[in-house]
C-alpha cells in the first residue's frame, strides 16, 4: 500500500519528521512517501496561513504524478481535508480528525494540547466539521510556535503544564495537536499515566484500515467530483490536468 | 496479534457467521476467537436484551481463560462496552462506533439501517455515548428482526429499501447496523453507489490499529478498574476470579 | 396503591434503608416494597457494575409474584431503565430522571452530588438519556466509595464541600446523587440555603403521581414488550415465566 | 393542601373548565381554587398576548388575598412562569413544563399537539427554558384557535389528525398543548393507543409532590425575590403590597 | 428616518441617556423619539420586573400615535421583543440581540457583562432565543443594580472586573449587558483592548440597515399579526385600537 | 466610507454585477470598489474551489494597494473569512454571515436557497461558525450551477421551487444563498410573501455600521496578526508586503 502524506507548510524538514513518524506506524507492506507544498508558509499559525496552505497541499496533490492509494494530511486543524476528498479517487485521512476518532475509543472525553492559543478556534472548528468534536473537552495552548518545537527542554515542560490543564478539564485521553510533536507522545504519556494519542500516527493506521476494507470516499453529495471549470491556481498560469497513473491522481481537468 | 470477537447473543451460528467476518477484514498476523455467551438471549431486540447481553458478555469475558491482544463487541447498539473496557487492559471496540469512526471519514454524513425500529433509540443512545452522533443523518429500521436474516431474498429488498429512505435522508455514507447483516454490505453499495461500513470489519481494523499503535484504554477517570468487592454473577455462585495467562484477561477479583 | 422499589446491589440493609426513604415520601394509601437483586454487585460503582446490576434487577422484577402498581428503580445514574419499562406493564420510574424533573422546577440550574468522581460519566449519560440534562449545571463526586456512607462525619463533609462547589458551577438546587445519602438531604439544605432533591422521595411521589393519572408507558416504539424467544437468565437454567397476579407484574415468556 | 390554578386569560368559562379538570387530578385533601385575571387578553394566541397574560396573572397572584400551599400556570407555552417564581414562597409548576416532565418518564419521545401554528415557537421556547425539550419529538398545531374548542366534532378530528402527524415524528407519548383541551385526552388516547398527558393533571400532580416533599423554589441567583422598588402595575395607580396571610402570599413591596 | 426608542422602565432620565446614545449612533437623516412607560417598574431587574415592562412597553407602542419607521428595544434581557413584532409593521430590534450580532463579526467568541447576576439567565435565554447564543462564551455580573450605575467610580471599577473576567473566559468581544452602561463603553475598550459593543448603538444601526434594505418582519408563522380579540389592557379599560397615522402604528383591534 | 467588495471567482462580470448590488445597498458616502482575483476559479462550487478562492481572496487584498475601510466578502458559503479578519485592520463582513445576521431579525427561523445541492455542507458549516446557524431551518439547493444563471426563466422557476421547500420546512425569512442571485430578491419575496435578504446588500450594511460605530475585528485571541514568516504565494515568487497607504491595507510581512 502507498500512502502519500502531506505536509501543510512548506518546511522540508518537517516533511521528513512526519515521514519518519509515518513510517514508524505504518504496516510491514505500506510505504510512505512525503510531499512538501513548492508554495504557502513555512509553518501554519492561524486561519491565513491555514487557508493559503490549503489550496497549496491541493495543488500539491492535484500535480503529483506518483501513484497512492491514500492520502494523510499533515496539518493539525489546518484546512483543506474536505477539498483533497473531491479531488481524489482514493481515501483521505486528516491527523485532526483521525487523533480524535482513536481518542474516542480510549477515554470518555479527550484533550487538544497544541501549540499556540491562537489555533484553539480552527481545531475546534475541525473536529467540529468532522464529527468529532463532542466528546472533546478541551483544547489547551502551550504557547509555543511551531518553529519553536525545536527547543527540546522548553518544548517539554510546556506540553506537560499543558497536559495537566487538560487533564484537569476532564481529559482522560491526550492528543497531540501538532504534526511536529510527534516525539513527544512517550514523554508526556509516561508523566501523567494517560493515552496519548499522535495524529500522524493514527491518520495513518485509519488510512491502511479504509485502503484494507476496500472503502473510500463517497462521490454522493459533498464530495462530488470537483466541476470540470477554468481554475487558474496562480497568476498567469493556465490551468494543467496533472493526470497521473496512479489510483489516487486525481482526473484531468481540475 | 489476537481478537476476542464477543456475540452478544446466545446463538452459535451468529457467532460464527462474525468470526467469519472478522477474519475477513484481519491483517495477515491477526487471529480470531469468537466468544459466544452461555447465557443471556438469543438475539437481542429491545432495551431488556441488551441488558441481559450485556452482563452476559462481560460475564463470558470475566471467565474466559485464553489470552488476547484486543476485544471486539459484536452487538449493534448493544451495552456493556464501558463495562468491558474497565474489565479488560486490552482496547476494546464496539462494532456500533467502530462503523460510525470510519464513516464519518467517507462522508459529511452518514446513516445507519438496522433491524427493527425498536432498537433505533439503543443505536442514537450508543453512537452520542461514543461521541459520534452528530454526523449520524438517520437510523432506519427494515421492519425484520435479527433471526429473519435468512431469509436472503426478503432480507435484501429490506434492507435496500431502507438504504433509500437514509440516502433520502442526507446520508452519503451507510453503516451496517447488526452483527448478522454482513453479507450484505456488496449488494447495497452496488445497487446506491454509497460506500456501505460494516461494524465487524470496522471494528477489527480499529482494534488492529490501537494494538500496533500500543495504545488502550485511559485508567485515568471513567474507565479506572472495577473496584474490589462481593459480586455474584449468579444465584448461588460465588465469585471467581477468572485470572487467565494473556495480556487482555482480567485480573482476580471482579 | 403498591409501588416496589427495587435496590441495584445485593445489600439488604440499603434497601432497608431506601426502603425508610421510600415509604416517609409515600401517600397514605402507599405500600413499599423493596427487593433485593438475589445476585449482582454489593455495591455499584462503575459501568461493569452497573451492567450487571441492570440484568440482576430486571431478573428481580421478572421472576417476582407479587402484584404492584409502580416500579421506584433506587441505583442512581445505574443502568436498567428502559428494560424495566419494557418489561412491566406499570410506570416505571428511575430516582436519577425522578430527582432530576423535580430539580428543573425549583431553579433554573440543578447540580448532582454524588459519590465517587468516576460515576459522573453515567449519571450525565443517563440524564441526557431521560431527556432532563439541558438544564444540570455539573455532576461532582465526594469521593466516598458507596459503603463508606455509613462513616456519619466524614460523609457530611464531603457531601457539603461537594455542594459548594457544585453551587459555584452555577447550581441552584440540590440532588443528592446516590440512594444511600437520603439522610444528608437536611444536612446539606440547611448549610447552603439551597433545596435539595432526593431522589428516592422524588422517585415515589412521581411514581403516585402517574398511577393517580392513570399514565402508564407508551408500548409504542422504544418501550415494546420484549420479543418472546428463548432468554437464558443464568448458566444452565431454562427460561421461566415470572407470570403473577399483579398488575405490574411481566407476562410469560421473557 | 391548597392549590391556586390561575387561567392565563380573562374568559371565566375557561378557568372554570380548568379547576374542573385539576380537581380531577387533585388528591384527596386538596382543594383548587380558579383565578381569572381581571385584565389581559380573553385568549392567549401569540406573543403579544402571552407578554400581556404574564404581566396580568403575575398581578393576579400579586393582589390576591387567599393563603395557598402552591400554584400551578395553566396557560399552555405562555410566559410568566419565573415571575411567579421570583413572587410567591411556594412551589410553581406550569402547565407546559409539567406535561413535558411527565411524558419524558413514559416514552422516549413525546409530541405536542397544540391549537395555532403560531404557538408552536412560545411552546419549543418555553420547553427548551424549563430544560425538557430534548427528548420533544415535534409540536404540531391543529389549525384550531382556543376559542374554537367548544365545535366538539370539529376539534376532536383536527386533535386526532395532528396525533397522528406527532406520532409519526416519532412521538411516542402525546401531550395536550392547550388547558381547554383537558377533555380530548381519553378520546385520542383510545384512537392511537399511545398514553396523552394532560398538562393541567400533571402540573397539580407535580405541585402536590413538591408540596409534601417540602420543596420549594431555590431563592439562590435566578429566582431570588424581586428587588423592593417603584412598580405601577396600570396607569394611574400606586404600587400596592398585596400582603395576604397565607403562606404563598407575596410580601409587600412588590 | 424615524426610528422611536422604548425605555423597558419608568425612569425618565434613562430613556433620556438611551436617546442620548441612540443619537449619537444614527446616522444624519435619523430622528430618534424616546418612550418611556407611563406603567410598570422603575428598573428591570428579574422577570417579575421584566413580564410587567413587556406588557407595559407593548401598550406603550400600542397607544402611541406619533408615525415612526423602526423600533429599537432598550432593555438588556428584557421580555417583549416578539409581541413588539406582532404589533407594529416596521422593524424591530432588541438591544440584546443587536449587541450580539455586532459582537459575532468582530471575534470568534464574545461575553456579556451586565448589571447583577439574577439577570444571567433572562440574558442566556434571550440570545437563545434570538439565535445568536452559540458563540456567546460567558455573561459575568458586576454585583450592581441598575439604579446604582449612577455612582460612576464604582461601576467602572466592577465593570472592569467583570470585563476581565469574560476575556479570562475566552471573549474576544464585549457587550454591554445593560442600556444605562453606554458611557462605559470607551473606558472599557481602553483598558482591555477589545472592541465593546453597545446594543443601543447596535440596535439603532440594524434597524436603520433594515428599514434602507426595505426589510420587515416576517408575517408567515410565529409574527402574525395579534389576532382581533378582546384584550383588556388594565382593569375597568376598555380595548382602544391605537391606529395612528404612520407606518409604524398598530393597526385598530388589538 | 470606502468599501472594498471580493468576489470569490475570477469572472469579471459577477464581480460587476456583486459591486452593482453594493452600491444599491450603500449609503450615501459610500464608495464601492470590486476586487476579482487574478487567479482562482472562474466559479466556486465545492470544497476545492472553495479553498482556493480562499487563499486568492487573501492575496488579492494582500497585494492591493488601494484604502479603504471595510471589506466585504462576496461568497457565500465560500472559505477565507477569519484569514481576511487576520490580515487587515478594518471590519470583515462575509455575505453568508451577513445574510443570517439580518435573517434573524425577521422571524423566529430563516432559510437559505442556493445553487448547488453539493453547496449545503459549506454553507451549513459556514453558519455554524459565525454563531448563527442555530434558527437556520434548511438550507436548499436549486440545482443550478453559479454559471447557470444567466437563464433567467429557468434560474426563477428552479429558485421559486426551493423558496417553497424552505419555507415548509419552516423558514418564514429567506436568504439568498449566492452572489449572483441578487436580482430574484423582489421576484421572490413577491411570489412568495416572505421577506428576503440579499447578502450582498446585508454585508454592505453591517459593514457600515461597523465603521459607523468605530468597531473593528478583535485582536484578542483567535484573529491576532499573522506572524511575521516566510510565505511564498506561488511557486517561484518570494514573499512581498503589499504595504498600501490606507487604512484597511495589511501591514508588510505576510
Amino acid at each position: 500500500m502507498r500512502i502519500v502524506v502531506t505536509n501543510c507548510n512548506t518546511t522540508q524538514e518537517m516533511t521528513e519528521e512526519i515521514v519518519r513518524g509515518a513510517r514508524a506506524a505504518a504496516g510491514p507492506g505500506t510505504t510512505v512517501t512525503g510531499l512538501t507544498p513548492a508554495w504557502g508558509p513555512e509553518s501554519v499559525e492561524g486561519w491565513l496561513d491555514s487557508y493559503l496552505s490549503a489550496a497549496a497541499v491541493i495543488d500539491t496533490l492535484r500535480t503529483y504524478d506518483g501513484a497512492y492509494d491514500a492520502v494523510v494530511m499533515a496539518g493539525f486543524g489546518e484546512h483543506g481535508r474536505e477539498g483533497v476528498r473531491e479531488l481524489v479517487d482514493v481515501p483521505v485521512v486528516d491527523i485532526t480528525e483521525a487523533a480524535a476518532h482513536l481518542a474516542c475509543l480510549l477515554g470518555r472525553r479527550y484533550g487538544v494540547v497544541t501549540t499556540l492559543e491562537r489555533s484553539r478556534g480552527q481545531i475546534e472548528d475541525s473536529l467540529h466539521a468532522a464529527g468529532v468534536a463532542q466528546n472533546c473537552a478541551v483544547v489547551v495552548g502551550t504557547g509555543l510556535g511551531v518553529l519553536d518545537l525545536g527547543d527540546t527542554q522548553r518544548t517539554e515542560e510546556a506540553f506537560v503544564a499543558a497536559a495537566v490543564q487538560a487533564r484537569d478539564a476532564g481529559a482522560e485521553v491526550l492528543v497531540l495537536g501538532c504534526a511536529g510533536m510527534t516525539g513527544l507522545q512517550r514523554l508526556v504519556g509516561d508523566k501523567l499515566g494517560l493515552p496519548v494519542v499522535d495524529g500522524v500516527a493514527a491518520a495513518v493506521k485509519l488510512a491502511e484500515s479504509l485502503v484494507n476494507l476496500g472503502l473510500t470516499t463517497s462521490r454522493a453529495g459533498s464530495y462530488a467530483k470537483p466541476l470540470p471549470k477554468r481554475r487558474t491556481w496562480r497568476p498567469g498560469a493556465k490551468p494543467g490536468p496533472g493526470a497521473g497513473p496512479g489510483p489516487g491522481s486525481p482526473g484531468p481537468g481540475v
